[in-house]
């Protein structure tokens, strides 16, 4: 079966997109797909694969599979990328539309030219902050902010923030020194955080920039992670180190993204999306 | 920059090719490009990068780039690959060419329809049997075969092969119970062989089939290793368990290769190779 596809990514997040205005898979095929297409020896390679799909609920649709298979909810980078699909191959008109994704519709707005888009803004929610809904043990009803939290002989103090996915946000003096490798994994995994947790180091730059490291959730040291990066400002406007409404840099280690913690308590993320490839996939499926 | 790829693959092991019959690349930038075009999140994703270009020495050329930007010499799994894009797309008439590589010109062989190449056979040369071209440590001018190789409080007998590379290879009994993950990292680095080894287990199913599993020097397991497969046949043909000229059918974790090691000396190795991927790469160089 030959499979036409495009390939982009978010600060080195990448996926496989297929236009299913143009042509359609059998849902029951999606899976061994997605794992195929990811592989980079037989298949393309990439974090998954992603369909950008007609909706009866939004202006666009999106879902989204992980390379082993399963289907995900939702990905700041890769509604990034479905953005400006959308926009440059005129599936969506205006440059301000709803794409329908399984957590919900998700507002984006794209910059620029319709030939190359090159950054787009979207909607990433409201965070939520009460404790047993991050989830993390401990008495409910409050906020996690500064919240002493010691691990492993070290004394951290510890913010908790959900963007639908759970964090802990860390701050340190200096990000090359963050204990990233050491920590992230046993924070990952630590009993107070009953659904695991990610966990980013962040360092105040200045009122409008922070340096952020992140040990996901499964998948550990990654180059970037959009509701990461949201939690971290949103963490630091709680502990007053940052204004709410200013647009804060965020530097990762695969780019740049500018959040910003609306006065209405939606989180807004603006970053690059880029297509790196344009070709077909001559799919052989098994048996 | 819009570079047109074809990505294709020998049990496993891909890479991305370019047709300089088509196009140009400045030499200085291949490095860069091949580090660029192998990573899966940034680029396509691949084991490297193979240029198909003309030739005066051979009836078409070929030039392998390690995903590390590093030049290689050879790769037989690549060559499979050359030869069947060569004779798909008419750069060579006949199917029966030379292929010019960085190790000298190589004899290939393209079976079935000028539209759809399924099989290949290339000539891998002679192989080499003198210790100290291995090389490996002791004793020179005699070949090492079922020599006694004791490691790691196991005593083993060891045939040493090169194929232009090194192989230890060893027969077990039961391919599932060979050593692989315990012994292969250790013998690789082993002192008696001073520019390090690959290593195979190899397990003797009749007079015309191997099971194959190979720890490759530098890369540690994987799927496939033609090279390493000619090695395990000619190995088996010196301790006298197959003999010369016929064919042999190893079965390897990616797939199958069929090995004869002729009359002659050289030794033909005949696979499949798939064409995954056709497309375009948009190339942002870096500066």
């Amino acid at each position: 079966m030959e499979i036409p596809f495009t390939k982009m990514h978010g600060l080195g997040n990448s996926y496989i997109y297929l236009n299913l205005y143009q042509f359609s898979i059998k849902e029951e095929e999606l899976p061994d797909l997605a794992k195929v297409i990811a592989d980079k020896n037989i298949g393309i390679g990439s974090d998954g694969l992603i369909l950008i799909h007609p909706s009866n609920k939004a202006d666009v649709g999106m879902r989204i599979f992980n390379k082993d298979g399963s289907e995900g909810k939702n990905c700041g980078n890769g509604l990034r990328c479905v953005a400006k699909y959308a926009y440059e191959n005129r599936l969506v008109e205006s440059k301000n539309f709803a794409i329908e994704t399984k957590a919900g519709n998700v507002q984006a707005e794209v910059h620029g030219d319709r030939e190359s888009i090159k950054e787009i803004t979207v909607d990433m929610g409201q965070p939520i902050l009460q404790r047993s809904k991050i989830p993390m043990i401990g008495k409910d009803k409050e906020k996690v902010v500064a919240e002493a939290f010691s691990i492993d002989h070290t004394r951290l103090e510890v913010t908790a923030v959900s963007m639908g996915n759970p964090h802990a946000v860390f701050f340190v003096d200096k990000i090359e020194e963050a204990p990233l490798t050491t920590l992230g994994p046993i924070i990952e995994q630590d009993q107070r955080f009953p659904e695991g947790i990610n966990v980013e180091f962040v360092e105040r730059v200045n009122e409008k920039e922070l340096h952020f490291r992140v040990w996901e959730r499964g998948s550990g040291i990654t180059q970037a992670c959009g509701t990461g990066a949201c939690a971290a400002v949103v963490a630091a406007v709680l502990n007053n180190q940052l204004e709410k409404e200013k647009e804060i840099t965020v530097h990762l280690a695969g780019g740049d993204l500018f959040i910003t913690w609306a006065m209405d308590g939606r989180v807004w993320m603006r970053g690059e999306a880029k297509t790196t490839v344009e070709g077909v996939f001559y799919w052989e499926r098994n048996n």
